[in-house]
């Protein structure tokens, strides 16, 4: 299986030709949309979205992850195998949690290259075809590195941020729920919230946090919307609190 | 065939999750998306919708039909099955139009439970799976029931109001055009509309109703928007007048 | 395989019930969504963006192309053939660009009509149907014609506007970047932009064009939006200065 995370946009070509090259490089391999709408130009809010949903892909499935504002620049190319799952995409910080809470992992920059390599479109002309490659079992040329990009080592283990707003305007954030107490209060937009379970159990009109079904806080209105009754977007901070 | 239709959202990765388990359950069933972009949170009106698309599919094709703002309450999981026709999802009266004008039905109550049940994620976690095994054939340990939820009992046959706009700002409604005199005249948005054929029939400009590729009386505009220009949305209420 | 450029929309139901047809009537063929959101009615614009785009896919691809404003009235139902690529789609200019370019062409008008068939939705009823029996080899009646339809002749061969903006507010053009000096200023919004090789040899927040990857001159701003920047949208007009 080949799972997209791409900030591509939902509207477009570039989706649609992505895929295309996934049919002809790897006929018959499913191929999953996770997200088109990762937050543009972000590795760093990305990367924790993207280390939560990927847990739930089976090994060893191959994740195309293209969050590349340096598209065309210096940054390599990159394979990155954690757990048994595989991710092709740019050295930019965009596998850094992936990376760091893996137990067993290895990385190589792709020295391949294609016969035809447009200056900003890698993820047709180069990512989507090694991806195709490592799902079907092919060769990829590539060299073994010991470490990722340096800058995002400073990132923290848990995000606390906004780092995606969904359909219904739910904020979900950067930290894992694990890692929080059950009883523990989220400040965030002037607002102190407290857990519940899920949206059934908040009155209606209820701002509150809650562990959502890929195990990250999760800032949610019952029968509202979190983003505009709250006011917080993509890159809102937020803290956490006792009660 | 497995059809989604749910209120999820274009964005975001929950159709994506959901078509994943699919892959995982029921592989190579084909899966088509219907509706990403049912009425959010709005069963009643999405009831309505689902009863008008639904018809084109043929039987035995499943249906994943999901718009459950009581994920995790208690609102039971139903198998409905309506001239041939499977329907998975919650007991909230999505299903209540389709139940209604089906002259072979039945109706179970699903008591199957994944070993893994999110609070607020029962699309991927329960409904899934169980549209999966119906695809292919698998057994649902489920219990037969009589009768829907009860409330939606009070639903009208027809119902005149917008369900759904479109990309054009083409404007649905609950109402069967076969129900309707062909010069009945529609009043709605301080307006009062006449049936036209199809688009390429009115002037440029010249909002009107007629019967959409589906069924439904539709309200449009040629070459422009009725939602915009007649100031309706979904919700908004009509009255259907005579010449 | 079996492409889809449209102005449907990313939301509703249209290119899903459009792709059911074509699982019905050539299961197993691929499917690839290359745009949803072409210039909606805009047939002139979009035939632009057809040709740039479709160059990449190899024949004998089949494209299910449908821009039309006139569905229900009097246009042709086209089959077109270009350079062994094969066209499905209404006769109102949207294959212009494609047939003006290509070496080896012919085209025919499809007189098959299906059983039922809509005023509105010939996509599903009529250019789907015809799309899969074209993709799996079998009959479609229809007559050899020798030109298209007389209007779009007096388009030019490069369209100096804008005739899509993409997700990230890049503004895409009908010129052709081979058509024009590589030193060549494109004059739009009040602005007089040159050229870069790509994203990451601008400055951020830098106004240029360059050749995306598709050959056509785009309009971007680095780490920022050309459609907000520049106060540009679909059909704003620019023209190739000299330095």
């Amino acid at each position: 299986m080949i799972v997209l995370f791409t900030d591509f946009g939902l509207s477009g070509p570039y989706v649609g030709q992505m895929k295309a090259v996934l049919h002809r490089d790897a006929p018959g391999i499913p191929v999953i949309d996770l997200f088109s709408d990762a937050p543009a130009f972000d590795a760093k809010r990305s990367a924790y979205l993207l280390a939560a949903y990927a847990e739930e892909f089976p090994a060893p499935a191959v994740f195309l992850a293209i969050v590349d504002p340096g598209v065309g620049g210096e940054r390599r190319p990159l394979v990155v195998e954690a757990d048994g799952r595989r991710y092709v995409g740019p050295d930019n910080g965009l596998f850094e949690l992936v990376w760091r809470r893996a137990i067993r992992r290895r990385a190589a920059a792709v020295s391949w290259r294609p016969a035809r390599l447009s200056a900003s479109f890698h993820g047709r002309d180069l990512f989507a075809p090694v991806a195709a490659r490592l799902a079907t079992g092919s060769e990829v040329e590539m060299t073994a590195i010991d470490a990722l990009a340096p800058e995002p080592r400073s990132w923290p283990d848990e995000l606390a941020e906004i780092v995606y707003v969904d359909h219904y305007g739910n904020a979900m954030t950067g930290l894992r729920a694990s890692r929080i107490d059950a009883d523990a209060l989220i400040e965030i937009g002037g607002r102190r919230l407290r857990r519940q379970r899920t949206f059934s159990d908040a009155a209606p009109g209820e701002a509150f946090w809650y562990e959502n079904a890929n195990g990250l806080v999760e800032i949610s209105v019952n029968r509202g919307r979190a983003d505009r009754d709250l006011g917080v977007f993509i890159g809102s901070s937020l803290a956490v609190g006792r009660p």
